[in-house]
């Protein structure tokens, strides 16, 4: 058994109303043996955790990794301009070798900014699932379904061979999803058919919803219905576990369908500011009983998959929105990027909070830095003040993946340069 | 004559509509020399620019560094809670050993996270300007004036002792301005002779403006005219130079009575956000003709002095506000936290881009990390993933303050341990 100690740090277990504290952790193999105020027991490796906070790792619910090598390619442009001009030709070129690359990047990036775990939803998801196993992260995998074009059922197949041959993979960290891709982009015949396969065999759903204006128009035009209602008269919130993305624009009525439902809404502020989207009403949601976690969406929109940042926009939001500074309190935001994502992924009960017996997913953040001093209240000055390069240790299933800020899973320089040659190919003349 | 040579890093001049180029940079004693694709010639110290991006230290036009002592002390309150119960008590209780150590604690987050130069407004002003001087930063310093209390004139000799005893110090990196603190603590009368006073002796004024709803609502009921329309009619717009503090609520006749005023808006958009004040007109000042830059204010509200989470909020923010993403670009954006924010301290003629002749306040940032790779667009790059963290290199007035990521005017240990003594004395059984 390999056993690693974590001692004196300031602890952050995530749980309800549950104080900050310093103690030691213990972790035995993939999992978190004891969290108390001191362990006196022999290790494999004492890390010295003195000045330091202990926290569960952050849970990105929405994601494209491999878009990280269209960061910073397109900002600033229409929505249809991004994406039809820039996002969809640069994807188009995209080979499975640089969609593996593309993922690397990625989770070097979260790694880096103290994320553990992360839903992602591409093409070629084997070369996804294969930088998963590799970085060492947690990751819930989808294959996005488009069924506007005839594909001959290419799509769905692919979606099922990564579902049939990934999960679990990887010692258990990958977990699948289905994706059918957006209400405007799924028409209600394959639409149906999708939830049911899903409801039959038993396995969660990833879907966008309701990020655009464009996209309540185009189903308003078309169905006369709410994105929401659409999919809620598909069947969709009746027994699957749903992980819908953004649900930025939705009326009282499609907040109260969404009431009861299994999984919740990953909310994905920069993204929807960054693109003029709007506020998606988290305080309604979670007042109506939906769950509401966290997630960045693509570096194609977000530009940086740091956690933290979208830590800050989901309250910033909230409060401007209710003209409210009490709204979404620091303690609260820090459980939608921990727990709530969690529950939306579907391993609550594995990772997402700091509990004996669970999965040993945290990260270590160094406030020994000028904008972490002095500590007053700990949750409030983590939520509001750190970035993800107050990181210095993120560990996974028990396995540390960055010490001191030292990436130990992949090679940085091969991923750096890879990127920087393979990203140069796809924005070519565009 | 000390010379400094940077080389070949990327250059963001950030003069209008320059592009991004590779080059070297010679600092001679306290200015910029010399910027072109390469120079040749000798040096006292050559620093390495390789896979950095050179770019104006940022300016932070509002702020109260001395309240980093408060950070993360009382967040998530209603306004007036967060003022009366907290904020206020606390400051009573500083004592100017309290105020020294505090502008030092802000100076070390500034100068860690490429602020070069700064606009303060608060009291002890002896000691700010001293850590100023310490620090080795640039600052516009400013007594706050507030007239609610008659004070025998004790804040208004104070206020000119600061502009008598400090402009110039510091081989001239500080400079002074007039602060009368808002319209709703400034009743006509001192108002009217402050606003004279500074037009008599052509000194610069700092002021408040327009922050919260409880604030127009005041002057509303006292004056029945906005707060815009009170300092109007008080003459400020006539012939000061006029730095004005947030300007969130102000109605289309406001921002034209702005129009053509010398001076103009410091904008802070994560101190809005964090207290639920709303988004300040940015584009429709910047459309009539107002300079505007940008701010923190202080840690208490803000949390952080990063100049880089400001950057995004604001960008964020108006994208938002318009429903448009293509509202304030990156290279606008980054202009606000620089060049229009020189303005508003009037030292754009010496600092806020990088050119030959101007005062070498400079800033590296270190891009070999993966949240800033691949490289496509260095301004969106810059401005939409970058954070404080990534400057490796601070330069103020030719004097490096910051290398590697090492604080060289200060011991930060000891900052570091005075901070958290003092700020645990002045929070103590609030």
């Amino acid at each position: 058994m390999k056993r690693i100690l974590i001692k004196g740090c300031s602890i952050l277990t995530m749980c309800i109303k549950e104080q900050p504290f310093i103690g030691d952790i213990l972790i035995e193999d993939e999992r978190i043996a004891k969290i108390t105020p001191s362990i006196e027991e022999a290790a494999d490796r004492v890390l010295n955790g003195g000045g330091m906070v202990a926290m569960p790792g952050l849970i990105n619910a929405h994601n494209h990794a491999s878009m990280s090598l269209l960061r910073a390619f397109s900002d600033d442009l229409r929505l249809m301009d991004w994406l039809d001009k820039k996002m969809l030709p640069a994807e188009a070129r995209m080979t499975k070798e640089d969609i593996y690359f593309g993922t690397m990047l990625g989770t070097a990036e979260m790694i880096a900014s103290g994320t553990t775990a992360f839903a992602d939803m591409y093409v070629h998801m084997d070369a996804v699932a294969q930088a998963v196993v590799d970085s060492g992260m947690r990751a819930s995998l989808t294959r996005g379904l488009v069924f506007l074009e005839d594909d001959g059922g290419r799509r769905m197949t692919e979606a099922l061979d990564l579902i049939d041959n990934w999960t679990g993979a990887g010692d258990g960290r990958i977990t699948t999803m289905l994706g059918p891709h957006a209400p405007y982009t799924c028409p209600p015949q394959p639409l149906a058919e999708v939830i049911d396969l899903a409801r039959k065999r038993r396995i969660p759903v990833h879907i966008h919803l309701a990020e655009t204006r464009e996209e309540i128009e185009k189903i308003r035009m078309k169905y006369n219905q709410t994105p929401t209602e659409y999919l809620h008269e598909a069947g969709l919130f009746q027994d699957n576990h749903v992980l819908l993305a953004h649900a930025v624009h939705l009326t009282g009525t499609d907040v109260k369908l969404l009431r009861g439902m299994k999984g919740g809404v990953s909310h994905n502020p920069v993204s929807n500011l960054k693109l003029g989207c709007g506020i998606a009403p988290v305080t309604d949601m979670i007042a109506n009983g939906v769950t509401v976690g966290m997630g960045t969406d693509g570096a194609g929109s977000a530009t940086t998959l740091d956690m933290f940042a979208e830590i800050k926009a989901a309250t910033w939001m909230q409060k401007l929105e209710h003209g409210n500074p009490t709204v979404l309190p620091a303690e609260q935001v820090l459980r939608m990027a921990t727990i709530e994502s969690a529950k939306l992924l579907g391993i609550e009960k594995e990772v997402g909070t700091l509990e004996e017996g669970k999965r040993a997913d945290l990260i270590l953040l160094d406030l020994n830095k000028p904008h972490l001093q002095p500590v007053h209240n700990l949750h409030a000055l983590v939520a509001y003040s750190a970035t993800g390069a107050d990181v210095d240790t993120t560990i996974v299933n028990g396995q540390i993946l960055m010490h001191r800020r030292q990436l130990l899973t992949m090679s940085w320089e091969e991923i750096r340069r890879e990127s920087a040659e393979r990203a140069a190919r796809l924005v070519e003349g565009l």
